[in-house]
């Protein structure tokens, strides 16, 4: 009859974990080892949680602590973000920032202006992917502009299609991705939100909003 | 008769648009009047999704722009995390970071050194926290070793309920978060997984998982 764990002694119970975590590393280096492409990857944040532009931002950091060349380019400006520009500033080296964004829409309440500043933004992006001089390029908030349609996604995916150079990686940040993104995509993530602070009234914090 | 934006020209589809994110600003600016505590959070990232790390890291360099002093405990060591390593050496001067796991258990496949080195790990981690010398500290992967019970969770929660000092933020990853833990949280996170490159094949990339 096998023991269940709640019956073996500690010794048991730890040559058990072995055998099973034995297995685990056969079956996640044999998954590892089939795993042979190299090439610059799509990259999408998006959901209604926390952590879309953070860990782009973290992406960002990663790639400039391999000495990678990175540029950013910000769609939306009103964002409060000057812990990841005092941070960058440490890597004025190897990074270009672009902030092109009139700030969140609800500020501006001028839409031929947004649509003008999104374009712009766009052009930027545009020309920092194509160029080659980047590993990596960020473009935050880039489905805020798509979602109202400030630049037509079909656009953007063409582009991305045809002009991105193979070992360019790009990551697009915002909620509400447009399904056609989606589906070009490489890698995909959705930030859910569980909890938030700001529902018993904690307010925004230096260091962790901004 | 009220027009549809189909109907409208462009001039009123602005002036639409223009009253619309006015209310929105309205609400907005509201909304976050009536935040007004400040405090140190207890944030987790989990989910089976990518970023979890990755957007911790992010607000560790996010704290680090801002001058503020960062601690990193790191359970797990076997995880690829060079790039972050390389990035935060920029940051020396503010930074503490303790690489304490001894790998996936998978690879060790010897629990007790696993518990030893989880307990040696939450110790620092424990320190650095009660100290409030370290405006924001993470916790990288201290979901895993409390998902194998090497730590109880018990014994975290009461910790941090009674000896985190009030304006010290505490950020925990990994998959798996047990619901206690969620429950005190102020803020949680999860990454979903929606498409990941290496089901195409395509392998680990510096830069991207590294």
């Amino acid at each position: 009859m096998t023991k269940t764990p709640g019956d073996m002694n500690d010794a048991e119970r730890d040559a058990r974990h072995a055998e099973k975590m034995r297995k685990h590393k056969a079956a996640h280096d044999k998954k590892m080892a089939s795993k042979t492409i190299e090439k610059g990857l799509l990259i999408v944040h998006t959901g209604k949680g926390k952590g879309k532009s953070t860990a782009a931002f973290g992406m960002v950091f990663r790639s400039l602590g391999h000495g990678h060349r990175v540029g950013v380019v910000q769609f939306v400006k009103g964002k409060i973000d000057t812990g990841e520009r005092l941070a960058l500033d440490r890597f004025s080296d190897l990074v270009t920032l672009k902030r092109m964004g009139e700030g969140f829409t609800w500020e501006t309440q001028d839409r031929q202006r947004d649509i003008a500043a999104a374009r712009k933004a766009w052009e930027a992006a545009k020309d920092m992917i194509r160029s080659g001089d980047y590993r990596l390029v960020m473009c935050d908030e880039l489905n805020i502009v798509l979602r109202y349609d400030y630049i037509p996604v079909e656009e953007v995916i063409e582009f991305l299609k045809t002009e991105k150079p193979d070992d360019v990686h790009v990551v697009i940040t915002g909620r509400n991705a447009k399904e056609g993104l989606i589906e070009i995509a490489d890698l995909v993530t959705e930030m859910t939100q569980i909890k938030h602070p700001f529902r018993d009234g904690v307010k925004a914090q230096q260091g962790i909003e901004f």
